[in-house]
């Protein structure tokens, strides 16, 4: 794969300074266009050449409107950002339509380090591989640019480099300028039979979305037009619309999948003096529970969705009651703001990620993408269908990271609905709850609960199952979930203490 | 002030239960009400008898609908907020309009125990107690309802909890649960005589905005209705306007202030040759020392105001050539978002300031609430008066962190200004640079004229003076930046150094 990028190619000074000004004109003007498009673009710029990824990424900045280029360097992780999942420093720094960011540093080359090093074996790195190649791909079904690039520098020339680096370290003392290469790259030099190897396995295996573009480091000239020509022709190609649009997902085939909840008992009750019982016991397990949680760092995703007047706010008090406040948050989850509209629809649940040993409680959720959604016609069907592995995917990283996830669908029937609809109309505090929307919602069962049917076949994972909660006596509902959510925190926090 | 709070209050229980309900109702009342209202509630809930707040808290959550209110419990620093300037983790968490926020452990208590551990002098505490005062009164001024309570246990009823605790503790052992009060409390139990006389005197010195309601823990009834009454009524008061709306700063008296910019030499120029040498050597020492201030973790704000085509965009690219991209960030301002626009007008200056050792550029700053905000008419004289104290203090803030922050004017005069209009519209790709709207402003030069030097005399402070540069020639405004911006940046350096 790098061969073709060890054969020495280089641009002399005039040919390089001939073409200098057209292609500022051209980028400027680009990003410009870019300013009025409905896509975000996506510059991944990374190699065994640092020194020389530092300096195209510098050079980019120079030539382009510089306060248009948000460029992140991913190093360290902090500890806000240890205490989430891997991906979740990437996510949250990703641009909105019609921005443009370049990320250097990022997951390619930390997977590597971490391979290398041996910090994660052969199926760990392939777990990883797997998770770039999908959020890259959901990156650019969302309409996304992606332009992934590499710099490489061939063995000798790198030798050459590791040398003059060492001799300019003895002058630098003297003079006080500053080198270019530091040890990290020295090291990088010395393992470097091991690394081309390995670091043509993950472009390889990530190669199948956007794909990558090797750039030979030899030549700074080369690089840099090399760096920016790929850029732009991405760019022009996507704003004069020659590059065709993402191919929807194929639908999945297969006849309409029958309706789960219809298998839900909602029979199933639970008398006053029993309920209370079993509440006060295991809201006394929850509140030690999320002692421990927050104590081993385990943090906990619960996902709650139902029909309106299921009963979600009253299950979610009896969660809250048991636990401190700063244990737990709960979101609510309205309409989006114009901010997260100009982002992947994943991004306003992303940033709200809890940190490490706190639970959040989301009130509807990214399921409404698959829900509301779909039956009101506000996304387009490729979209909702690409969503459900896209949430497996997000929800199997969370997962990964040792959280706990669970998901709730309060089950009612719609008798009980309409009658709980008409008490909270004569309920004073309750009754600003019901509103001609939920009348309206109402009339569109069947379509929902087909959307759910379908949801729960395809997002219910043996990591994360859709629990199907019968809901038509609350009590029962509140005391399901309470132990649930004790059984999934019980567990996460033995699997915490076993590591 | 805290006997009142010592009388032994209590509410019996059939009275407590009799109020119950209809508080209930009222406070979901009021939280509805809220979100189609215009403005932000803090509510600010601390107090010595911590488990007394964090029960009081969990019953607020529960009584009014806990998904509309947004619990921040502020313990231990991040790293990343560490980096940041002390009060930026509760500039980052404020309500938007319509929403409501609860604010425990925050600056009131951490402040004390930094005192009581003589973390921080006399001076410093005041300096402290003045920026919570200003900062509470900023968010009034801005509209917000900030409710304030202290939760205050006498002395003889913390001694019998504390002995009650202790004894639980062993017992605790037996069956698995925890116990209410944890060692920080037994350690403020045992300085209560220093913590109280202290805390009075915190009490004291923020009361002037929003006061301080002083609760009774003794008895949890009792506490419970009174935080929450205290919170209802203000809220029930604000909503139907019983209250008074802040009073509009007043606007400072004396003629209005002359043009500063008429002092500034305009005919200052550099020649090319001169140019390139002092470029190159200022370009040089700012990549060694924004390098050492990563090292440091010195970080910086540059703020760039300035006329159209003043060459604000040329100056910063000066700058920012001379640095490896991850050490830069640049934020071009622009409208704000709707969720910017639901916050105080500082907060979306508030979530980009940078990370430790890392330096930010605005390219149009918070200034624009003085410039354009004030000349264009969009916000009113009393808001944008009481613009430039705000902005001071938060420029103290910074500074105070050990960060650099400098700010710049480049100033040309209106014929050079259309000069350079003219010769953009025949540059390609500096075209698009050029509106109607460029002409609009140049219409209104004198407007912005009085208005720079009213924001001049009334933000430029010993601690970030405003630097009016002469940019009739670009290569003269160039170099004074560079040269500006590498001296603060080793002075900050070196106070570092040396601390």
């Amino acid at each position: 794969m790098f061969e073709a990028a060890e054969v020495g190619s280089e641009v002399p000074k005039d040919e390089y300074e001939a073409q200098l000004d057209q292609l500022r004109i051209d980028l400027v003007n680009a990003q410009y266009d870019l300013q009025r498009a409905e896509f975000p673009v996506l510059v991944i710029l990374v190699g065994d050449d640092r020194p020389g990824v530092s300096d195209a990424v510098n050079r980019l900045n120079e030539w382009m409107d510089a306060r248009y280029v948000r460029t992140h360097v991913f190093g360290e992780h902090t500890d806000e950002e240890r205490g989430r999942p891997r991906n979740w420093r990437y996510w949250r720094a990703l641009p909105g339509r019609g921005q443009l960011a370049v990320y250097t540093g990022a997951w390619v080359l930390g997977t590597l380090g971490e391979h290398l090093r041996g910090d994660i074996d052969d199926a760990g790195l392939e777990r990883r591989l797997r998770h770039m190649e999908r959020f890259e791909r959901a990156l650019a079904d969302d309409g996304a640019l992606v332009v992934k690039l590499w710099i490489h520098l061939p063995k000798d020339e790198f030798k050459k480099r590791v040398k003059k680096a060492l001799k300019a370290q003895k002058s630098a003392k003297k003079n006080g300028s500053a080198g270019k290469l530091d040890e990290l790259d020295v090291r990088i030099y010395e393992r470097y039979d091991e690394m081309v190897p390995l670091a043509e396995r993950v472009l390889r295996s990530t190669n199948s979305g956007a794909a990558w573009r090797i750039v030979e480091g030899t030549d700074a000239r080369f690089r840099d037009l090399t760096v920016a020509r790929s850029i732009l022709s991405a760019l022009q190609a996507r704003l004069s619309d020659e590059a065709p649009p993402p191919a929807p997902a194929p639908a999945p085939a297969g006849p309409e999948a029958p309706s789960v909840l219809a298998g839900v008992d909602l029979e199933a009750s639970l008398a006053r003096p029993q309920y209370r019982k079993e509440r006060d016991a295991l809201q006394g397990r929850l509140r030690q529970l999320s002692r421990d949680a927050r104590r081993h760092g385990v943090s906990s995703v619960l996902v709650f969705e139902g029909w309106d007047a299921a009963g979600k706010g009253g299950v979610i008090r009896r969660l809250t009651q048991a636990m401190d406040v700063q244990d737990y948050r709960i979101v609510p989850v309205a309409a989006p703001s114009d901010e997260e509209l100009r982002h992947h629809y994943l991004w306003r649940f992303w940033r709200q990620l809890p940190r490490a040993g706190r639970l959040l409680i989301f009130d509807r959720s990214w399921y409404g993408r698959v829900l509301v959604e779909r039956v009101e016609g506000l996304t387009d069907e490729a979209a909702w269908r690409r969503a459900y592995s896209e949430i497996n995917d997000f929800e199997e990283q969370l997962i990964e990271h040792g959280m706990l996830v669970a998901k709730f669908w309060l089950h009612v029937d719609p008798e009980e609905q309409l009658r709980r609809f008409e008490l909270r109309e004569q309920t004073p505090y309750k009754k600003y709850k019901i509103t001609a929307e939920d009348y309206r919602n109402r009339a569109r069962w069947e379509d929902y609960e087909s959307a759910v049917s379908e949801m729960v076949a395809n997002t219910s994972t043996e990591l994360v199952p859709w629990r199907l909660v019968s809901a038509n006596d609350k009590r029962h509902a509140r005391v399901e979930v309470l132990r649930a959510v004790c059984d999934g925190l019980a567990e996460r926090i033995g699997a915490r203490e076993g590591a």
